[in-house]
């Protein structure tokens, strides 16, 4: 069988590698740059070289932010209530709640949940710069925001047995059916969330 | 709301650029990128960069090649069969009959298909040199390869009717039930198609 072009095969094998890109899908995405203007692959190339160079974790949030700069954002805005921390498993989470313009306390970020079949424990998230940022006492409510799932519930199970004896409020996300959803097609551990979670309409 | 540091910022931009990648699917790959080991993304920028400076295309079929040959493998491969000549839309087209190890004539890449809502007419694809290349005498099966779709068959037909005058056997690929399929799920007009080209078993 003929080979594709050595350079075309590289980038299709490169593109492999990324999450939820197949080879058809790869094949495809490489064709595509192959006859897009040269200013679509020149931009994607320099900037994914400058990715790693101007990128640095905040030191206190632990959430992604520009190279160089002391804290994040987040952190640096005075106006942000301190008293009420929202914890997530990933940066994307932050941005996904940040979207929303309903939150205006600070965040921490886990950089993951516990999972013991990936072998992830307690010292391979930030926990421990969690507890320390709670202890300075400037903390009131612990927002835990981990992921509606298996794994997510098991880590805010293990961070509230943590935060308890701190003597701060510790609160979850709302469970429900999502907005906008069909009753019918909801599955049945949300509806039963529902369910138990149900509000007085004022 | 606070922006994502300029450099991953630039990269979900980049990457929303791709066919089939949306705002979702590029930060997740961005994300990723700046989780997964630099190597990742090191090789990704390269091939990018080598694509369009070391691939041409075939002065002869039109798919694509490595820069500085004269022709593609395909083309310079005596063993090949130069009677039979399969006319695709694009290279894709080419890598998907090649890996079935079953057609060992020669290929023409059109370039696309006749599309009047896009603006494409016969001379915005390579049909006046497929007609030179009939021409020659030495080709005596056309293969109309391009896809069983309105415009793939309305692309065969035109190029039927070009080349009926000059005495070549004109095939096109059979239509049918996909193998492994169900026929309960097949659409009605993939039945009808099976049902007129229904074979003796042997």
């Amino acid at each position: 069988m003929p080979v594709l072009p050595a350079s075309l095969q590289n980038l299709i094998t490169a593109l492999e590698r990324l999450p939820g890109i197949g080879p058809k899908s790869a094949s495809r995405l490489a064709f595509f740059l192959l006859r897009a203007p040269d200013e679509i692959s020149g931009l994607l190339a320099e900037a994914l070289q400058a990715l790693k160079s101007h990128t640095s974790f905040c030191p206190v949030c632990f959430n992604i932010t520009q190279a160089g700069s002391a804290t994040c954002e987040i952190c640096a805005d005075a106006r942000r209530d301190e008293t009420i921390l929202c914890v997530v498993e990933e940066p994307l989470d932050v941005l996904a709640l940040e979207r929303t313009g309903g939150f205006s306390g600070r965040y921490h970020v886990l950089g993951g949940v516990l999972s013991p079949i990936e072998g992830k424990g307690p010292e391979d998230l930030k926990i421990r710069p969690l507890i320390e940022r709670v202890r300075t006492g400037v903390i009131r409510e612990v927002l835990l925001a981990t992921n509606p799932s298996m794994e997510g519930d098991a880590t805010a199970l293990y961070l509230r047995q943590q935060l308890v004896p701190l003597g701060v409020r510790i609160t979850r996300l709302a469970r429900g059916l999502p907005v906008g959803s069909d009753l019918e097609y909801a599955d049945q551990n949300t509806i039963l969330r529902a369910l138990a979670g149900r509000q007085e309409m004022n």
